[in-house]
């Protein structure tokens, strides 16, 4: 992408990460910190870290040419506003991006944090071994995010909301999601609800697995616990398993059909079930997908981990740069 | 956008359109010409066609700085290939750009038709008067097809694939599609469908309705019957049509969700009903779209009619220049 050196600091509710990469993706330092309550708290830590991530890389501000800062959102990437979140109690309008320029004395840029990860494995991940220029990620957490790359550039939209990709509608009049939408495909892929989907079919008495033990143990059941008793062969767990994939490869032909992608990447935790969930996937995208030419699509796994935020938000400020 | 004069020659199954452009979008000539049968006869009856559009604004071929063209696929925007099409018989492979290229000694471009349109509704219809950015169209005619612009650019995809809007899957598991997929837009929204469904629905002798008359008469029904049964109150064509605007409304809550756009423009030949499809599509998008925010799309008719292609191409020509 070219030269320089750049922050890369990712805002979480509970750590802030910060890291110092080359205009190549590379990791010269990272250091995380406690994220701490309260806005100026919050972004003094932020600043903290980054001098830490630039000290630790054994260089000095000097050799920076630019910020790139993730966070949750909702926020205006124009702005470098923090228009508020769900996961920092206190924040408002929050001119985020501004402040830690200020403070670093470096330009800075600001993303959502789905976004700046997808653009991450986009810039140094999943996507860096085939030069994909056309690139989706679908990150499996809690809830269903992810973003896209079209044509090297992170798509954003016209309110910053784009890359929503957890509320595309799957199954119209479908299961009632949080957001007020029926049929989400978060409400049938996100690993919150696949321990959910597990644990409701078991209110069938006569329905028989070995995921009544967990459930009886801790009143609640896990994607995890579904994909461990799925690869032990139960049957009631291999369903659901097979379910969520299914959702997820109807989900890939809708935006192929839309967008082509070359590659669609899978993060998030339950990503972390590698093969086993990208194998069951692959094969309902060929099953589902159309006759007309077969698929080209590469579906693989986030190579990054936690580090997706603090790579793309540095390979942003990165672009940035060299967009001037 | 800028400067110059422009050439957009649309390839059509049955007529060649093409038209002379200015760099705002304004048509200063147009004329339509027969296809014929056969690259060497159409190429001849393309080239033809833009020398008469010339020749009608009253200029010569030196005022023009370059010829936008569109075609059936798919086809190769890269190479400037059409690779086949199901509407255009013997067409196999050819250099379609580089032929009217060198020609019309002009730089060329070859873009999809359905993008072609969209891109014309962007830069000089439906988009113009609110300077969008950001916007999707959906062509509603024998399919559904269509074409989306972010950040001002057109999405092409990796194998030049993007915009195939009517393969996106709509009902896991429904109607079997003629691509092989199930549940396809196209099967629900699309035209010809739309007319099938409704003569579908009265193989039930039970069910009473004013289409017995036209399906009695012409042994089928169209979009349009359903269309103007639905207008005078008739309970299943308007069942139908308000199914058909719902899953459009569902198609798009998705769209926005990924991709946040502006602006949604329905054009083809079901769009000329205007707001009475327009307006379930606003009702039912609303109805059904999250309640996180108020919905803030802008969703409208197309403008440029059967000029939308030649507009875009003479479009793209000029955004090609400038791009330089």
């Amino acid at each position: 992408m070219g030269d320089g050196l750049y922050i890369g600091l990712d805002l979480g509710g509970t750590n802030i990460k910060a890291g110092v990469l080359n205009g190549a993706g590379k990791s010269l330092a990272k250091v995380s910190v406690p994220t701490g309550r309260g806005p100026d708290a919050v972004i003094a830590n932020m600043i903290a870290a980054a001098r830490q991530s630039v000290h630790s890389a054994g260089i000095t501000l000097d050799a920076i040419d630019a910020v790139g800062i993730d966070s949750p959102g909702p926020l205006s990437t124009e702005k470098g506003v923090v228009i508020r979140s769900a996961n920092l109690p206190g924040w408002e309008n929050i001119p985020l991006r501004d402040r830690i320029s200020a403070a670093l004395g470096k330009p800075a840029i600001l993303e959502n944090d789905a976004r700046a990860a997808a653009y991450g494995e986009f810039f140094a991940g999943a996507g860096k071994a085939l030069k994909v220029r056309n690139m989706m990620m679908i990150t499996l957490g809690t809830g269903v995010g992810g973003g896209i790359i079209l044509d090297g550039r992170l798509i954003r939209g016209h309110t910053d909301m784009a890359g929503e990709l957890g509320h595309a509608v799957v199954v119209p009049d479908g299961a009632l999601c949080g957001c007020g939408q029926k049929g989400c495909l978060e409400m049938y892929t996100a690993a919150s609800r696949v321990g959910q989907r597990a644990a409701q079919a078991l209110h069938d008495p006569s329905v028989t697995s070995s995921l009544r033990e967990p459930l009886a143990q801790f009143g609640e059941l896990s994607a995890r616990d579904v994909e461990d008793h799925a690869r032990r062969g139960d049957e009631l767990a291999l369903d659901i398993w097979n379910q969520t994939c299914r959702y997820l490869a109807i989900a890939c032909i809708s935006a192929v059909h839309w967008l082509d992608p070359q590659m669609i990447v899978f993060g998030g935790g339950m990503a972390a079930a590698g093969e086993f969930l990208l194998q069951p996937v692959r094969r309902h995208f060929e099953e589902n997908y159309w006759k007309m030419d077969p698929p080209a699509i590469v579906i693989r796994g986030a190579e990054l981990g936690n580090d997706a935020g603090v790579t793309g938000a540095a390979a942003l400020a990165c672009a940035m740069m060299h967009a001037r």
